[in-house]
């Protein structure tokens, strides 16, 4: 038996944050939280969260359970919720529907069978760079980028952190020194290039629920950005590949 | 001659409240104030208001007239006024125009041929059950319908009230006890069914005007709805017709 | 060298008041401000601003110098600053791209050929009638006239100022006696017709930004429009061309 009560907003956040990659997931429901590890169809994007039951103002879970969702669905029924009003989820393991409540409104929610759903397996990666940065800044470079390009470089070297989007004609860049990050462990020079329309749908994700975001980088190689959000009850991480840059 | 000064909120609401059915619609001018009975064109709602002369900070009527007016013009109108600006009418038997007057803006509103236009007969109907709903509650129950259906079953039994709309796989159901509702009036139960997108204007045009809407349902049989804002001098009654349930 | 420092509000209404004629436009920098002189394609509106270094937290230019500016480019990086933030400018005379700063994001915008861009001369033109006029009235006459036509009467008296629009059936008219307005000159009586939209675009442009702008007028002539902004630091003037009204 399954049973929890949390935020509406709580919730949102990790099925909002699950929902820019696909349109279906896979949860696993266990006794200290519900966790979710998905990648887009493409490959190209991946992600990890974990949604404490620190998080719940209630929170109950008897047995490990996978559970399919149609996070449309989901998103249909949370989208009525103001952000304070508070959400009701039980499911019992035999049942193919979860009951969603939202005081005395009742919506069975039709689950998806997990048994055609692959698990997703998160590569374990060596990324030399670890950067603390400010998420409202770089949302700003990213929404300035978007204008003129696709994609976007991430630098990171020992004194600073930068973004570069290169138009045909114009450049933007964003600069961030040491002082002006929240951390930055970088013993050499690296740097990597990527789809901005990824890496836009997971800063936005992190836009007004927290300040930081943790990004770690190599060369050439994918990136890794950590959120945590909700005093650290709800851990998102994202995985993104690099383009291969033309030279 | 008819000269009249209102708050553009007040007459907002029963333009608005009309215009949910029809584009064109016939009122009543008359010395206690504003009647409208239109029915939409598939014959499926209703509408019968009254704007009492007491919703308006200045009336005058010397003689029932009937006018033809085009919803679309009117609100183009309304649309410019702020909520708490004054809006004034002034009309003379023999004018085909209506003239509308918004501080120093006067519009000119070419009024339509009332002669073409059908009287709308409310059809008497004994509703055995009665229902006073918080309409915030039942919103949310419709917007969550909305997403899975389009049409919803509205049932009443001496204890409690009930909304329930069912998809394919999912079911939305709203329940309501006899404490959690103004007033519950039902001898037996009693269950009828109606489409959404109706219901959902009807209510949405109450939403933040109201706390309360009294229904009142019978078996199979329409609904009527009836909404009293801005202190009871705004009236609107609605009748739905109900859907035939497919067993 | 051209260097400036300016809240990001400020150099929006310039732009965005030019970009409602065109989407390339020449402005000329000097040691006491910028100024812009634009006209449409059509030959129809005609802008000419002038944003003096007094608008400016900070301002430097030794040199006269011209630039063409992609204005949809230049409206790309001013969307992500708030209005009260500051947004910096640099410009070497020999270098293709200007640099705009905003924070620690920097981007270079690529500048247009101005020797293919044409000078603007403004006409001088004889306008007999001056009026003061109150923007937000103006503004709701110019909704309420966008529902019935697409050209307005602008009529000037010793008297009064009017504004009418008529449509197949309806009218649309703003009356604003001596009293009402900031000032009226006007000798004899006055009148022209302009086209709604490029009007609109213009007042527009004024609202929220100023409670008053001076119009003046002749007989069947263009129109002048003149608003000050940001006490006086922001100085736009618009020429609009009548419409030959149909007898």
């Amino acid at each position: 038996m399954f049973q929890a009560k949390i935020k509406a907003d709580f919730i949102r956040t990790v099925i909002d944050a699950t929902a820019i990659l696909v349109d279906e997931a896979k949860f696993k429901l266990t006794s200290d939280g519900i966790y979710g590890r998905t990648v887009d169809p493409a490959h190209v994007g991946m992600i990890d969260f974990k949604l404490d039951k620190e998080a719940f103002d209630e929170y109950e879970c008897d047995e490990d359970t996978e559970i399919g969702v149609d996070l449309e669905k989901l998103k249909s029924i949370l989208r009525i919720a103001t952000g304070e009003e508070t959400i009701s989820f039980t499911y019992a393991k035999d049942e193919g529907r979860m009951t969603v409540n939202l005081g005395n409104l009742t919506r069975k929610l039709a689950l998806l069978d997990v048994s055609e759903m692959a698990d997703t397996k998160i590569p374990s990666l060596e990324l030399p760079a670890e950067i603390g940065v400010p998420i409202t800044e770089i949302w700003q470079a990213i929404r300035a980028a978007e204008a003129i390009s696709d994609h976007i470089k991430l630098i990171a070297d020992p004194e600073s952190f930068q973004m570069i989007a290169e138009g045909d004609t114009d450049v933007v860049e964003l600069k961030l020194t040491k002082d002006q990050l929240y951390t930055l462990k970088c013993g050499e020079k690296v740097k990597s290039m990527f789809p901005l329309d990824y890496l836009s749908d997971m800063i936005k994700i992190a836009k007004g629920k927290t300040d930081e975001g943790t990004l770690n980088l190599g060369n050439n190689f994918p990136l890794k950005l950590s959120l945590d959000m909700a005093n650290g009850t709800i851990k998102i991480v994202y995985l993104l590949a690099p383009r291969i840059e033309a030279e």
